[in-house]
This record gives C-alpha cells, sequence and structure tokens, in this order.
C-alpha cells in the first residue's frame, strides 16, 4: 500500500481498481475544499476570507503521510469487507476530517514552538502576509471538521457519536500539549526531575496516540455500529501502544532523520522538549553528563546543539533506540496476539506494519 | 437588572428571590470548573496539565461583563416564563458557554493583536511563564463548550441543534477576523481604498454580531423547541443590527472609553484597524486629511497615535457617533417595532436598553 502503482490506464471503472488507497484518498480533497469554500466565495461579503481559507487548506491539509486518514480507511475495509463504493468514500471523507484535526494542530504547534518547516516547506505562520492570523487559520481548519460531519453524515446514526469522539480527541490532545508545557516551559528554566521516563509516556498518550491511533479506528468502529465501551477499551490498549512507538520514533527521527525526508528540521533539543532521547539520556547518564545536558539543553546556539548531540552519541541512544523498536514491535505483536475483542486482529497487524522501521 | 441588588438575607429560599441575575449566573461558575477540572486532577497522569486549566478557566472567563451569558437568561426567561429552577440552571450553563467561547476567542484574538490588557489585567498571554501557550489554552476553552453541552443537555432533544448552533457560529466569528485581517493586514501596508462602511459592517456582522446577539437568542430558542429557520431568520435581522451597533460603540471607547472603566487600552489605531472611527474619518477627511491618516495609521509611535487622534477630533468622529447611536437605536426600535415573529417584542426591547449608551 506504501507504494503507489503508476498506471497508464484511463477508463474509470479499472482506473479504481488500479488506483493506490493513497490516490483515492487524495482525489477526495477537491471535493471537500469545494464543499468548504464555494459558499463563501460565492457570497461578495464573505469572499475575501474564503479566498484566504482556500490557500489555508491547500497550503496545510493535503502534503503530509496522511497516515492517519488512511488508517480509518484500512479500519473501515476490516470491519466491513463488503463495503461499496460510496461508503469507502465516507470513510476517506471522515480521513480527511483526521487530517484537517492533525493540520489544525500542527498550525497552533509550529507557532508554538516557534519552528521554521513542515512537510518540506515554510511553516503556515512563517509565510509572508500569516504570522499570529496563523491561529484563527487554526482554528478555521478545526471548524472545517464539524462543517463535513454534518454535510456527510448528519443522516446517520453515528453523527452524534462520531462529533462527540471528534470533541473528546481533541480536548485528550490539548491536554497532552499542555502536560507537554508544563514539562518543557521556556527555555533555562529546565527541570530534568520532571524528565522521567512515566511523565513522557503520559505527555505521548495524551498528545499523540489518541489522535493518531485510537481516533481513526474509533471513527470506522462507530461508522459500523461498533459503540460499546468495552470494545473500545480493547482496541484503545493496543493502539495506545503503537501510538507511544509512533512518537518514539518521531523523536528519534526528529534528531537523527534525513530533514529532506523527513520534511522538517527538527528543533526538540534548541526547544527544550521533554523528548524521548533526552528522557533516555538522563537515565544512563552520570552526574557530569547530567551537567553538561542542563548547560546545553534548551538553546538554540549551535555549539551547545552540537555538545548535546555529541553525548547523545557517547550514551549510545541509537542503539538505544534499535532496542526499544524491537522490544516494542514485540510488545505490540504479543498484545495483539492476545486481543480478544471483536475487530479483526489483522487490522491491528496492517496498521504496526505501516509504521514499524519507518524513516518518515 | 444592570445594578446588583445589596442584600444580607441569608435564608436560601430567600436568596434566590433576592439575588440579581447576575448574582445567581455567577453563583454557577464554580460547578463548572469542577466539573471541567476534577477528573483531570484527580488523574495523576493528567493533574499538571489540569492544574494549569483551572488558572486558565479562572482567570479568563469569569471577569467580563457577561452580557451574552445573561442574554441567554433573559432571551430564556422571555420564552418560557413559567421555567422552574432546574430549566433556569441549565440557560444560565448555557450562557456560560457562550462565556467561554467568548474567552477563546478574547485569548486568540489578544495574541493576534499583541494586545496589552483586557478586562482590567495583562492579557492572559502576557502573563509569565504563559506566552503563546495561550493559543492551546484558548482551544482548552472552547473545548470546554462542547464538555458542558455533552454533560448536561446530552439527553435533551436540542442537543445536536445547540451543538451544531456553535459550531455554526464558530465559523461566522472565525470568519469575521479573517474579513478583518485581509482588511487590516500587517501595518505598513494599509490599502484605505478598502476601508469602507460596506466592508465595515460586513466585518461586524461576522465577527461580532453573531455570536454576541444572534447566538444567546438562538439557543434560548432551541431550548424551547423553536428551531424553524424562518423564526431564527426574523430574529436574527434585528439581533445582527443590534450587534452592528454594539460594535460600533465598542470601537469609539476603544478610543475614547476610560481604560480603568472598559477595562482595556484600545489599540485599534496602532493596530491599523478598521475601525467605525476611521472608516468615518475617511469619509469625511479632504485629500490632504487622508494623506494624514495614511502617514500615522496604524503604527505604535504615540506621536502619530496623537495625530491621529487629532484629526478624529477636526472631523468631529464624537458627535458623528452620537448620532449614529440615535439613527442606529431608532432603526432598532422600527424593526422591533414591525418585527412579526413568534418571538415576544419585550424581549428585543429588553437587549437594545442593556446596551443603549452603555460606557463599557
Amino acid at each position: 500500500m506504501s507504494t503507489p502503482d503508476i498506471h497508464a490506464n484511463g477508463s474509470v471503472g479499472k482506473k479504481a481498481k488500479l488506483m493506490t488507497e493513497l490516490e483515492q484518498f487524495d482525489e477526495i480533497f477537491p471535493e471537500l475544499v469545494d464543499l468548504l469554500v464555494n459558499p463563501g466565495l460565492n457570497d461578495p461579503e464573505k469572499a475575501d476570507a474564503y479566498r484566504w481559507f482556500k490557500e489555508v487548506l491547500e497550503y496545510n491539509v493535503p502534503h503530509g503521510k496522511k497516515n492517519r486518514g488512511i488508517f480509518v480507511v484500512m479500519a473501515y475495509k476490516h470491519l466491513h469487507p463488503n463495503a461499496n463504493d460510496a461508503d469507502l468514500k465516507i470513510a476517506r471523507i471522515l480521513g480527511w476530517c483526521i487530517e484537517l484535526l492533525q493540520a489544525f494542530f500542527l498550525v497552533t504547534d509550529d507557532v508554538m514552538d516557534q519552528s521554521f518547516t513542515r512537510r518540506g516547506k515554510p511553516c503556515w505562520f512563517r509565510k509572508e502576509k500569516v504570522g499570529l492570523e496563523a491561529v484563527n487559520d487554526a482554528v478555521y481548519l478545526e471548524a472545517c471538521v464539524y462543517r463535513i460531519l454534518k454535510h456527510y453524515i448528519r443522516s446517520k446514526p453515528h453523527y452524534v457519536d462520531i462529533m462527540e469522539l471528534f470533541h473528546e480527541i481533541t480536548l485528550s490532545t490539548i491536554t497532552g500539549q499542555c502536560l507537554d508545557m508544563t514539562v518543557s516551559p521556556a527555555p533555562g528554566t529546565v527541570d530534568f526531575a520532571k524528565y522521567t521516563l512515566e511523565k513522557y509516556n503520559a505527555i505521548v498518550k495524551w498528545k499523540t496516540a489518541f489522535y493518531s491511533f485510537y481516533l481513526p479506528v474509533a471513527v470506522a468502529m462507530y461508522m459500523v455500529g461498533e459503540a460499546e465501551e468495552e470494545n473500545h477499551m480493547a482496541a484503545k490498549t493496543i493502539l495506545l501502544k503503537m501510538g507511544q512507538y509512533f512518537q518514539v520514533q518521531d523523536d528519534y527521527l526528529d534528531c537523527y532523520g534525513a530533514p529532506d525526508v523527513i520534511g522538517k528540521i527538527g528543533t526538540d533539543i534548541q526547544d527544550n522538549k521533554c523528548s524521548w532521547l533526552v528522557v533516555t539520556a538522563l537515565s544512563r547518564a552520570s552526574p557530569h553528563q547530567v551537567q553538561i545536558l542542563q548547560t546545553n539543553y534548551g538553546s538554540s546556539d549551535e555549539q551547545k546543539v552540537a555538545k548535546v548531540k555529541q553525548l547523545f552519541k557517547e550514551l549510545n541512544l541509537e542503539q538505544a533506540f534499535r532496542e526499544f523498536e524491537e522490544t516494542s514491535y514485540t510488545e505490540i505483536t504479543e498484545l495483539i496476539d492476545t486481543y480478544e475483542g471483536r475487530l479483526p486482529k489483522q487490522l491491528f497487524t496492517e496498521l504496526v506494519q505501516k509504521i514499524y522501521k519507518r524513516n518518515k
């Protein structure tokens, strides 16, 4: 699924079969943009705003890996193998709702972290004429989620469940962002006593795992009428574990990934972030090495960043990450083996394969 | 209603009768804070975030005039004169949802405008340890609206209508904010050709009038089962007109109000805002005076601000405002007189009385 097929076939029926899921997913985005902005563009009173919003959507939404959006479709296909094209279209549209939610989080995160690049381009707020107005644009992206839900699924029995799910997961993510911030305040006030693995796991769970892994599967579950708390809990256990694994990869790539592959220049060290690397470093460091971190972590001074990276090297963090990756993969596989819920195990296996040993 | 009664009566039943609406409204806020933060405070994983969020709520939500929140209760009392205490409590809680939405808008607006004070205190983002993290806090305030709706009215027939109403009005407000921004970009790039009364009215309608006037009344309408499009439209016509009047007052007070009374130091001139004052000034100014505005508007240089204020004086803007206030009040009264919808006219009259000739 991750390698798009190349094809030159023009007939529509055949084309749909030959298209990869990502291609079919991408094909829907322009329809959503039209739905979201055309009424506004056609209203002289609002046209200026909607010309701007169209750019906000096109710059910030469709250029990611789209894992989260595709996860909805993957999960839905497992839960409803006989789904027709109309059903699949709704699954893809709800996948795009997660991509919109993600875009909302990324635009605000980049403002808060004062980041420079995202998905291989300047962060939206860094663009000329944008600046802090990006905050309003981010909130627009969030509002689009509910516009889309209302348009496409208002008459469905799962409308309220899915709307409430988006509200709940948004709150979870905001909570995670706040935890992250209370642990990593402004540079210069770092308190490494708070950088524990326990704290790290809590941040990751709330800030990333819920919306990245539980949300897509939960959307698909509600779509097929699977609303029982117990079934959601059982799936959540595995999915949050995957989310944790995913975030550790992210932290690793922030420092060791190739910027042109991951699409951004990592700034976790500069931003004083409670990342898996610094937490692991602290658990292995001598008092002297802790002192080095204390002096150099959380600064944009290039020499200080280099000292932190040198220390990471001395502490063998790349090796530690490889070990974590293997252990984590084994643990997830075991969780899937012992899972007794109503979802097909193959769904979880497919999801974990999609992120195992990723380099972007 | 705007002058709280002073009383020393302690008995609960009597007390409720003697309390002003504002006092009864205020009394509910702590219950909402408990609902919103206690589960988080009692969860060790999330407690740090919720200690922070409690402060976000207490700093940003309950210190305004609370007009919008009280409007819900006023409208509800008119629409359901025999409402019992439990019903009135729900009306007050939904009023607080508007106050939360308003707090969300104000916190983000202050970040975007780089304002200094709000409601007589430093803007939240100006507080030590807050900064741009205020963006996440603002989004938290928004999320609280849906937590509260779910908790208190999930089982009611109007749950979905009210949830969708909050989504819709949030989008309207964001659209207004964007219109405002496309007209008043970064200082130095001002294009007065765009500062027309028509544009001004569009900004005000979308940015302020919907959430400040239509939203409170619409909430009360849905509460009593009044969901017909036609009835909402008829009320909207009068309420949006009131909203326009209210915003012109706001623009006037931004320049001419007493900072210790309005609770903030106006920055519309510095921020290059498309305010009623500058729009009116441009419509009266000679080419030479337009040139003075062009040179001095949208700068934080005190001398330039003084020149703009001097020009406003020469153009008799205070007098123009007084005239606008009278004309606008007459027009609203006429609209109420000819209103033939199902809402009691007295409701509209009471609302307009609440803002007529306000000084804060």
